[in-house]
């Protein structure tokens, strides 16, 4: 992974020059006047963690496990939102850990942790570091309430531990990336068919600790779906969850930790659902004449049901501008209207079925069909957006995404909501938005802003990010759908589940890291 | 609802003969020797409630809200398990409440909760009062912790307060009746699905805080499945959730409240999904020659989907008592084997459509096609079944179910081991079970115990119980699939969910309920 961007180096590319032409006479993008920061040439802070608790924790886990070089802290910095890649780009590492922990198994992270509580060092669980809500880089008081600061990198358990074919559950460590556990459980014809924007580089865990959906959430759920049990490694001990699909034995204490983002436990075993590996992958494209026909459109496939696997709907501004087919921005072949995107996954007879059924549902209010072409696009290009957002940031603008959801008759004033503010605090941005997540009951949005950078562009991001922020709270939408809480949401997040219910988080926080050392300043507004 | 059995009293009928002949020759059940108490002979411990704190609760809610007299704290003073009948049966109303108080309103319950709170008043929320897993009773040490005993019954709580026809959710009021709900809804074309055994009595806030599952669960879900929002009052004030169908703002809290049976606050309204009400109902019977090969066809529907409404399958020993059809128990028309039950309910088209592919599968897998009547009769008694275990009892027979859920590989495993547990602590006793709630990586299993007898017949039973709690623990199966856990069963909660589990329940009741009042006894172990 980049240091300071997305992905893989070698599959970088420049801007297109019509969408260079678009930025520059639409937006008023201009050409960023100080060069990216070099990694060669940055220095992450000094490390405060006393050299006795270092030793300590080389003792557990072996210290060819302990990583404390300049290059695996910085990379170990930040998340992949836009302002941590603007602060990267800017040479500003200040929320490097002081070292970066490789545990190998369950009992050495639980053994990390207790030495971390003890010594009262501040400890950041470490997947793909994909987080873009800020829930990656531990406050900045920390150093002051802290003795030290580590991430714990969970790259080293990446087993499949065990298939349970009969019950259609499978056993994974939390360190697996995407393409890693899909790999691994091809190999028994299985998929989780949990495919993320992040997906080649996020990790399992990750997906449960943030409750991430997929891209294909309409035909696979989202993540926290397919969770049924979990081993759970906290400062106090172990945590095992999940004796069946379903119980009433109390409350759901896995929904307890799914969304926790390491402020509770480390996740260090998932029970999660599989699914037979499809026969049949299909993606077409239809079009709506509105936003407003296509969400009746999608509506009603949610609710009617089986909807497809795939299900997407690009609104006007989206459509225009082609963002659902990031290889063929600006190629504008769209006809105007509203692009919705449909995949089908699953045995030969049955994906017939249920696309010859959304067919009808679809033509019958109204849409369009466009064949195969918009869909496979879609396929094809569906996680090289990040890389966009490289190309588009090294060219002087400022791009970054938000989400939230909420019930159907509430989607219209949110979505207005939400331009709205970004509106407001940006002058003339470009605003596009998709619903890819639907529900009987509700939906997603997902909303993608570019703009000309002026004067301090982070200070210019946040001030936008928070008039959204109050939007989407003010709308009674969910600050996230997908991404998290973070750093990022925690003010938004407070307003949505009120005093009562941060009082659960702090009662929860309490008993499990009497400390207070896992991800300190994430998700639990401090008292 | 009779105060010491099940139901309306018209409605009791006596054992046909075949069966009260089946009971003397094969369990040996004799007549019992002492008649069941009679409600006019018998009184409830004096109230310990301190008259002025009786005149504050009366000046929140009027004095015509608050009911102290003998009837009305007998009837608030136990579920509906078969222990609490037999101790009804047998005049001990020991955890009757000193008052039982019936809000109006949100605003009422939170303000009786800080009266009770601020006079260390215990408080039992009251819904339907069927719990069976001793949900309604405070514990024998409450005397001495509290300065009284309340009841909160959420009878007058009983609207529908908003339907959102677009969003498919319907606001309501916890205190209505199963029966009452679906009439408000169908006056509006809707319907919730919700159709456990306990449907006449039980109510809307009982089936979401005991997490509640449905004979139509395979169709629409279970309980929580259905709730997508709540209000919940604690002593703390108001507690508001659930903004959108899914979210990714930390743990869902919802699930917290779900499954809490109201020892962590008191749920005032519940946003709940709903669905059409279904044009067609179709009921039909399938045999299969062994239970084992019924597993696996119902693990196939369960897993490639989508599954008929109703699902059930009955062991080779209920099936040969008939069980399946309360109405006609003991007439053995059953051919032997392993009775399914499938239910379709929807649409015209799509219920065809199910039916054909559910068919198609069973037949696949070995099912003998019986026709509509094992189905029809089988919906005609459906929730006839606590009025024969009042028959039974009468008879000098105990009956009990209880129930567990694990993965479908384990399921073999667990259901020997209950079997083997209820015949070790009960001797020949008649053990029955059945499946009637599946999921694609497993399913419930449902026992029904009858047995003669035998010197302290609640003292029996009691080992017995416990003797199944322990090898469903052994087993790996969860305590509870949909009956909750009350004071039942903690112990076997505690070891399900480990020393961390329980400190995040007494972390969350710790911050919303500090002075412990709410249900006391009920779900969290005390320290």
């Amino acid at each position: 992974m980049l240091w300071s961007g997305w992905g893989d180096p070698a599959k970088a590319s420049d801007l297109p020059g019509p969408v260079r032409k678009l930025l520059e006479d639409l937006l008023g993008v201009r050409a960023p006047e100080t060069p990216a920061a070099d990694l060669a040439e940055i220095r992450p802070p000094a490390p405060a963690l006393p050299p006795a608790v270092l030793d300590e924790l080389r003792a557990v886990i072996g210290p060819e496990h302990v990583r404390a070089d300049d290059e695996t802290r910085i990379r170990h910095a930040r998340g992949r939102s836009t302002p941590d890649l603007m602060r990267l780009r800017a040479g500003d590492v200040s929320g490097a850990p002081d070292a970066v922990l490789l545990p190998g198994s369950h009992d050495e992270v639980v053994e990390l942790l207790r030495v971390c509580a003890a010594r009262r060092v501040a400890v950041v669980p470490f997947g793909g570091g994909t987080s873009v809500v800020g829930g990656l880089t531990a406050d900045g008081g920390v150093m002051e309430r802290y003795a030290g600061l580590v991430a714990l990198d969970l790259a080293r358990l990446n087993r499949l531990v065990a298939v349970d074919p009969e019950s259609m559950v499978a056993e994974l460590e939390p360190g697996l990336r995407g393409p890693q556990a899909e790999e691994l459980l091809a190999r028994h014809g299985l998929t989780l068919g949990h495919f993320p924007q992040s997906f080649e580089y996020a990790t399992l865990g990750g997906f449960a600790a943030a409750r991430s959906s997929g891209q294909a959430s309409a035909g696979y759920g989202r993540f926290d779906d397919l969770v049924v049990g979990m081993t759970v490694a906290t400062p106090r001990g172990t945590l095992e969850l999940g004796r069946a699909p379903k119980s009433a034995a109390g409350p759901d204490l896995r929904q307890v930790i799914l969304g926790s983002e390491g402020a509770f436990g480390v996740i260090t075993s998932l029970r999660l659902r599989v699914r037979p590996a499809p026969r049949v992958r299909l993606y077409e494209g239809w079009r709506f004449a509105s936003f407003a026909e296509g969400v009746a459109a999608l509506r009603r496939l949610a609710q009617d049901g089986p909807p497809p696997t795939v299900l997407r709907l690009s609104d006007e501004t989206e459509t225009m501008v082609g963002l659902a087919k990031p290889g063929a921005i600006g190629a504008s072949a769209s006809g105007g209207g509203c692009l919705v995107v449909t995949g089908y996954e699953g045995a030969e007879e049955e994906t017939r079925l249920r696309r010859e059924r959304t067919a009808e549902v679809l033509a019958g209010l109204g849409g369009t069909p466009l064949g195969a072409e918009p869909g496979e696009s879609w396929a094809h290009g569906r996680y090289s957006a990040p890389y966009l957002r490289d190309s588009l940031l090294a060219a002087g603008a400022t791009v970054e995404t938000l989400e939230t959801a909420a019930f159907w008759s509430g989607l219209p004033r949110l979505y207005d909501a939400v331009r709205l503010a970004l509106h407001g605090a940006l002058g003339s941005p470009l605003v596009m938005c998709h619903i890819s997540h639907v529900y009987a009951t509700g939906a997603s949005l997902y909303f993608t802003v570019v703009t000309a950078q002026s004067g301090d562009p982070l200070a210019q991001w946040e001030a936008a990010k928070h008039a959204a922020s109050e939007a989407i709270v003010a709308a009674g939408g969910t600050i996230s759908h997908h991404h998290g809480v973070g750093r990022d949401h925690l003010d938004a997040y407070a307003a949505e589940i009120g005093e009562l219910g941060v009082e659960i988080l702090r009662g929860i926080k309490e008993r499990l890291d009497p400390e207070g050392v896992l991800n300190p300043g994430v998700l639990i507004p401090s008292d």
